[in-house]
């Protein structure tokens, strides 16, 4: 029976908990603390930090492939462990440019996959630069350590950016920031493939997704009204991603979908599909797929880093559903005094389909402490369903 | 949060982990073993004898609720647990009922409900009384302590019977046997139905269930070319036991379907359901819903013994089939040399859409190590794939 270690100890970690107990393949995770998401559920979870080699490399001893929650890993640590002989899924060459959003739009722009226009900025002249072409708003991100909207400004004019500009080119800091064009999207969508190393690819339906101030709020499957050449066409930028950078594991591409161009025609010179992020692990964007899809994401992720065959990728039921359940306000500042156990209660009996998943967060505001799915024939009630289920686990209260 | 702690560290325990780590219960499993299916996976597993009071007391302090994953803890122990203000469900006076069949019997005919001919045994003059009445062969039952075949005979005459019944004389023997009809069947049902401790139920779809030599092979839900009169009649005997017998939890009614009596009516004189076997806890007929309904039983096993409100129970796709893989031969007896790993690859290969539940067992021939779920549009299509696939993983070849 193999064994999987997974660096950070997450709620994406604690999701492939129960995927690795049905394929009865041992789970070890690094935890930066006991009582991280998936420490609480795993019984091989050792704490450590991600950042300190001997911790990592001690982790590794005993694993048959090392695999992520987290792309924070420091990359010289990762191509050492591969020199010492781990097998690190994916690799770090890969995994680098999920760490660094100015060397992947690099990659992208180098295999003539669409995106955003963008540039690396060091200061305002830079700036003002690009947004002489790009126009203003610019979409301002630090290359490195971003998440759920953090690490992302939306800059009006070039003193918007003053601070972040300063920040960066202080010593330990990343020295540039990557400037993008605001794209004006008509809605945004995620592919997710998995990837095995022999190179078997396995595409999810694309989906729909719903930011808002940068954090995933909600997931349709399959996206809903989008062309199907489109859908293709997303697919098809999604696996030659895959296939080019030789992810292994999960990808996740976000993308935009712009209006069409000129003559309309999908993948026109307007562009219709942009690539936004990329990560290389299972992702906000398929959490649908634990109830909606034949295969879920994370029992996929262990298929593919362990080079079993992939499984099918198919929904379950014609409109899948999931939002996420971000932490309400707490009592002392006007939110409802119900626990979570209670909020449970009331939405089970609201609502007997709804599917809930929890992470085992202390609660905090807008952090993602749990996510729901609804399945069904329509998408309109199954989204509705989803949407009033995670404000009950949220806020306590219904509609 | 709640805690529920399962006694026993069978597999029924190891498959109602994923469900308390969607929903943030915490769960706790008294083992026998460090190396039990369900220790292997759940970080609280304490290590000890279910017959050991003070194992069990020490157990329960701390948990919210008391469950089970075997019927075999001594009825005082359970009785003084009780007394000591411990939360146990189901309640012991149900549980007897699932302990011992001779006392089922006696309640369910007591409640009319429709069984096959029986009789309690003490001799051969005995035995041949009810025999005389109702024929051979006599299907003898231990009233304690069988599984999987174990613990029943089928006896032709009364010789058969004599080791049996001298065994159940001797000291510490049952003191009597349990004779039974020998139902001629069309098949076997399985009605599950979970209820909560306000009385709350829900029942899922009945199933088809093929048995051979005693032990589960196939379950196919629904249970195909069923007359949904006689659906609605299994279902309403299941629900009505439920509530007569103040079940909490999943209860697992396993059923003859028989001939049409004289006058082809459901129900009828000649009766058309008869009632076999009872567990008042998840049961193997019901693990195709771990992919196969939108509520599990086990998540409804959780639900029900938390008093929450019970999920839906319908199924996911129109056809659903889940075979048992059973341990093959070793490799020493002329079986494959193949690993468990190796042989959930080529599965994997043969059929993506296959979905495999391992239980950690260590592999004897003919024990339940794991089983197998299809889905689909077509029963005949995906009970031939889920049988296919549960003989890859026993003999490590195809057809």
């Amino acid at each position: 029976v193999p064994t999987v270690g997974i660096i950070g100890g997450g709620q994406l970690a604690r999701m492939t908990a129960p995927a690795a107990i049905a394929l009865g393949v041992r789970l070890r995770v690094l935890a930066a603390d006991p009582d991280d998401s998936a420490a609480q559920v795993v019984v091989d979870a050792p704490v450590g930090d991600y950042r300190d080699a001997a911790a990592v490399t001690a982790f590794a001893q005993g694993c048959d492939v090392v695999t992520f929650d987290h792309e924070h890993v420091p990359m010289p640590l990762l191509e050492d462990l591969v020199a010492g002989g781990a097998v690190v899924r994916p690799r770090p060459q890969a995994l680098r440019l999920a760490q660094d959003k100015a060397a992947m739009r690099a990659c992208l722009t180098s295999l003539d996959v669409p995106c955003p226009r963008w540039a690396t900025v060091r200061d305002k002249a830079e700036l003002a630069g690009f947004a002489a072409e790009a126009g203003w708003p610019v979409v301002l991100k630090t290359p490195r350590g971003g998440y759920d909207g953090k690490g992302v400004l939306v800059a009006e004019n070039p003193d918007d950016a003053a601070a972040w500009l300063a920040r960066a080119g202080q010593p330990g800091g990343t020295g540039l920031l990557l400037a993008e064009e605001r794209v004006a999207f008509e809605q945004e969508l995620a592919v997710l493939i998995a990837r095995s190393p022999s190179g078997q690819a396995a595409a999810w339906p694309v989906v729909q997704t719903v930011q808002v101030d940068g954090i995933c709020r909600e997931v349709t499957a399959p996206a809903p009204g989008l062309d199907p050449g489109l859908a293709a066409e997303a697919t098809r930028i999604g696996l030659r991603i895959a296939g080019e950078l030789d992810v292994v594991g999960v990808l996740a591409v976000e993308m935009f979908q712009t209006a069409a161009g000129p003559d309309g025609a999908p993948g026109d010179a307007g562009g219709r599909v942009l690539v936004n992020e990329l990560a290389m692990r299972p992702h906000n964007s398929g959490h649908w797929g634990m109830d909606g899809a034949v295969t879920a994401q994370f029992e996929q992720h262990l298929r593919a880093v362990l080079d079993y065959p992939l499984g099918e990728t198919s929904l379950t039921a014609p409109a899948v559903a999931m939002a996420n359940v971000l932490g309400g306000r707490s009592s002392a500042d006007g939110g409802s005094a119900m626990g979570i156990d209670e909020r449970v209660h009331h939405l089970f009996a609201a609502d007997p389909g709804a599917k809930v998943h929890l992470y085992g967060k202390q609660v905090r505001p807008g952090r993602k402490i749990g996510h729901v799915t609804v399945l069904g024939e329509d998408m309109t009630s199954v989204r509705a369903r989803a949407s009033a289920a995670a404000r009950w686990l949220r806020d306590g209260v219904g509609e």
